[in-house]
């Protein structure tokens, strides 16, 4: 099959820097365009921007020249690693133009015919694409993956909420620097220190997950019924969010129960052969030291979530630690595992 | 007043060291004694092992030679810096002896005729002395304080207690690597990385606040009822615990309520004039992003908690973040402030 | 007597704010100025910018209105905090008005009627502010201290060109990440890394130590004659810079003859007691493992440098270590002393 | 062709589960036995010891029991990862009983007749093995590869030795904590610090790459002659040891001489088909602030070294900076890649 051409919005920065290691070798996708801001504008990417990532920049990108953040773009697919305040308006646009936008950014998460995508999660939310088309009146649209703190929490709640039932989500996040972006997070403010405070982010973690794990009726997402409460920290790590989790749920369950389920949690067949899937996505350890940032969250390619310290809660039912890499289940893989999907689905050929 | 001679027992370790830092202008205590195991008795202290503090070795102590762990030591008071798998008996064998033992060790603190001090929160606990004096038939006895995530969270429930009645308290820690004390943590443990575990911790934690915040009731203290949930993280911080904190209250309150309380928190006015307590004990933010260790931890000379983030949680009343200085209030500070209530309430003289 | 009334210019940056820390309780000079860039000008000190220190911001300045930084301002002697780029003419502007300034920044350092001074090394420097005048026209001048790297560099350098006559000294650096400002470093880049290059510095250290070292003839300084080579790093450290140094003397030294020349080193009596001097202002220290910047950084209240590993150079004469904290004895510290000097030889009163 | 079966001695601790890590799916090698102290002997190797590395555990040998560190073992050939006080003996004895020892212990490393090898720079000093074998009276021999910080050293030196000829050469070591082994330095010792010191490291580096560059005459190494100087320090990074050196040399040569003379760098055919041989094995970087360790110890899987900052030495004749992946290429890889160089050569097979 001759590989769909891709395009990356936002290309020079973090995200989209990580965007371009991913899909170097990607089996179904190929990157034939790069667009980011005005000062990068015609020059190439290897010349546009500090490379960030430890792996070299990949061949296939280097020389692209870098366009504008506007259609037309040699692509049929564009992935959006643009920042928040200009999404919104420039993914609209690419929709508009007939594009597939597959977006890392919050600005369309919580619109109502716009699908909030985890492959292994809520695969069959992607049907709202019907409705955006008819809005869009063309055949393109915009699906998004979620924030980074809320997918790798979702990804772990998904069997528990299947299963048990969710009442009640208590989450304190311990998050890595590489989700401020670059420069993003001073040295001076995190070296041998700790933030008790990102912006917005407790909000998104409020929402989001109840909108992923809603149920879809007559084309329109019924959010989860659930309450959450979040407190996010910065931490000094580079890669990798640990999550303390305390659950109720409807029916009671024995930390073995979970544990069960979050081992036996398979995606369907066919999403289980998209090439980004990990097989399991969710590891469990016993160890009782487990998971932590520089041991797991590499873990299946920085595609798996990792928990442990499943025991029981004076206050709730279970309480456990989960992991995952934010920018990769967090960002950009987590966006690229979604187009796998939409490839899938037959959304995008 | 001629100063009160104290010894210190396991001077060599991180606590042993910080009581001699605290201790060196101590305007009612002077050291006169310093014990440590087998490998240092009979070195001068400044040769048993190396300094790990940043300020110098008081000159008070550089030159005094190492004794054993048992009675006799030409002190009234002994500080007790001991590993919890021998702090036990020795610690009797002192009180025996006829010391007063101010404890940093867990080995006694849940006994039943043991106070578990913080002077702004439980001096009347100290009560349970004449009991002890009985069962020790002397003038000697133990006190304790408590360990160091659970006493700067107990300072900071106790204006809430008071006022509202707590209810469920959930805490999640970020606790810095002095606390492990040394060497402790591996640097290749921490170094880029958190580790979701602590042993024991989160036991003491869940069990501590509740005698600490009970009620002496005919010389028993009759523990509090609330109910505590906690995850101890450790994190690559040198010193500085952080605490994410949620609590449902008998009265419903209101974070402005709850920042009022907190804010306006008082000691009576003879602990107020102890040497070491700060004024004010507890400090409320307003910024959201503090309290940070870099920036908070030394507030009050390390004796004060900072609290911000003060805010409704959607699952119980009120959350919030809490930051102490371990070794300082959570240790050494703690038990030295405990000294000095003992010679307030004229237990030793 | 009466305290001088000082400004700091740049007083918001890090170095500013370095500023107000030193100078809260100064017996010499009272800040009565405060002057920042345009959109800090009209608010209150505290509100300005974020206060990044872990002392409270000072009482005295904390409710001060922020200036702009042009002539004229309430005070006698002003301090330049100014970034590099700005420097030069302002400071040429306080000057030609009738200020004192005593300037971190390296606008000036070189230039031949503007002392380049550390009290202890080159107090006679002072003596071109006689020819400054003269350009001037008027009572007002400019004095600088060094780059922090160099200034700890020449402190040790000192008595050993002194007694033994340098001909080459090779320095290899590891800078601290407050040395670059604030917000400075971004975490990414130094969080387990190392960056082997910071703009300009190794030009400054190559050129600043031959102007201090050099001799006063006539009212003007001609340059010490020895090579320097510099390679600076910034690593992973919040405050407080390491340096590797090799020397080679015009008369042979060994490594003892270097300890006893650097721990027997004394300012004239007259300097030893400027409120800032350190005594010792070099601490020579005979552990294999010093020095470190967490355990000397704070030394002498960050004025003293701390030399260790004195050692034979398989290549030069001595090889050893030296530390010094960057933004107390090698910034606002420095230009601190550099002020008490000028008050002390009657240039400012 | 049939992989060579080989074992691990001291397979347990951070060398050995790194030899484990990377013979795991080695095209030439096959892991048949793994050795380890008495506490871990009896032990399925995943049961022996907390595995510290990102990735998981081998399938090979997660299940293979762990033996004692004496022959016979299954294998032709073993790696020592022993630590330094037990590799001389044990060593000796796997030799006497006919093995090939790949030794990345100092016990061996200048000995007359056992080669301290790098593929790259000394192949033809593997014929010290026929001596060996001599005294040996049997097929088995050692052969052992540098230091971490002297292997990378020598790898960049050797085009420069061979073109230019070295006479002098400063090195200033940036090294990582990983190269301490676990658990290695204590947290506290590092975070937020430097310590200007490595027992026994500065001794190695100024011997060993005089050995490595020295020449094979008549069945001997008679050392190169130039002068080494080495200045080592522990800093808070995971991988990778960052190098500033400066070189003088026998004939006169630039930065862009230098560079070329790098980058130009190739081992003979045979040599760079070896399966553990990058191309190229030296990196040079033009970008100012290059190499880092986070972005660069991973260059050609960890077995490339990067070069940058290749500039005038005002002392010598030109200053670099160099580094390379410690525990990689500086140990198991290094290891490893000589035991492919012994099949190359015929002794073993």
């Amino acid at each position: 099959m001759d590989r769909i051409p891709v395009g990356i919005l936002g290309a020079t920065g973090t995200v989209g820097q990580r965007f371009a290691q991913l899909l170097a070798d990607h089996p179904w996708f190929e990157v034939t365009a790069l667009a980011a801001s005005d000062q990068s504008v015609g020059k190439r990417y290897i010349d546009a921007r500090q490379w960030l990532l430890p792996t070299p920049i990949p061949k296939g990108v280097r020389d692209l020249v870098v366009q504008p953040v506007e259609p037309p773009l040699d692509a049929r697919l564009v992935f959006s690693a643009l920042p928040w305040n200009i999404a919104g308006p420039v993914e609209e646009r690419f929709a508009a133009a007939g594009y597939a936008v597959c977006s890392n950014a919050a600005s369309h998460r919580l619109e109502r015919d716009v699908p909030l995508l985890i492959p292994e999660v809520n695969a069959d939310h992607a049907a709202l694409i019907e409705k955006q088309r008819e809005r869009h009146q063309g055949r393109g649209f915009i699906v998004t993956n979620a924030n980074c703190s809320s997918t790798q929490l979702v990804l772990a709640l998904k069997p528990l909420h299947d299963r048990f039932g969710l009442r009640k989500v208590a989450v304190i996040t311990m998050q890595a620097i590489s989700g401020a972006g670059y420069p993003g997070i001073a040295a001076l403010d995190i070296l041998d220190n700790i933030i008790p405070f990102i912006a917005g982010e407790e909000e998104k973690m409020q929402r989001e997950p109840l909108k992923m794990l809603g149920r879809l009726n007559d084309g329109a997402v019924s959010d989860a019924s659930f309450i959450l409460s979040a407190q996010c920290n910065r931490v000094p790590v580079r890669d990798g969010h640990t999550e303390c989790v305390s659950v109720e749920f409807e029916k009671k369950a024995s930390p073995e129960e979970v544990m069960e389920a979050l081992e036996s949690f398979q995606p369907s067949a066919d999403i289980a052969h998209l090439p980004s899937t990990p097989a399991p996505p969710i590891i469990v350890h016993c160890d009782p030291d487990r998971p932590q940032p520089v041991r797991d969250r590499d873990a299946g390619h920085g595609m798996a979530v990792t928990v442990g310290r499943v025991r029981p809660c004076p206050l709730f039912d279970v309480k456990f630690v989960v992991l995952g890499h934010n920018t990769v289940r967090g960002a950009a893989g987590g966006a690229i595992h979604n187009a796998e999907l939409l490839v899938l689905q037959k959304w995008v050929s």
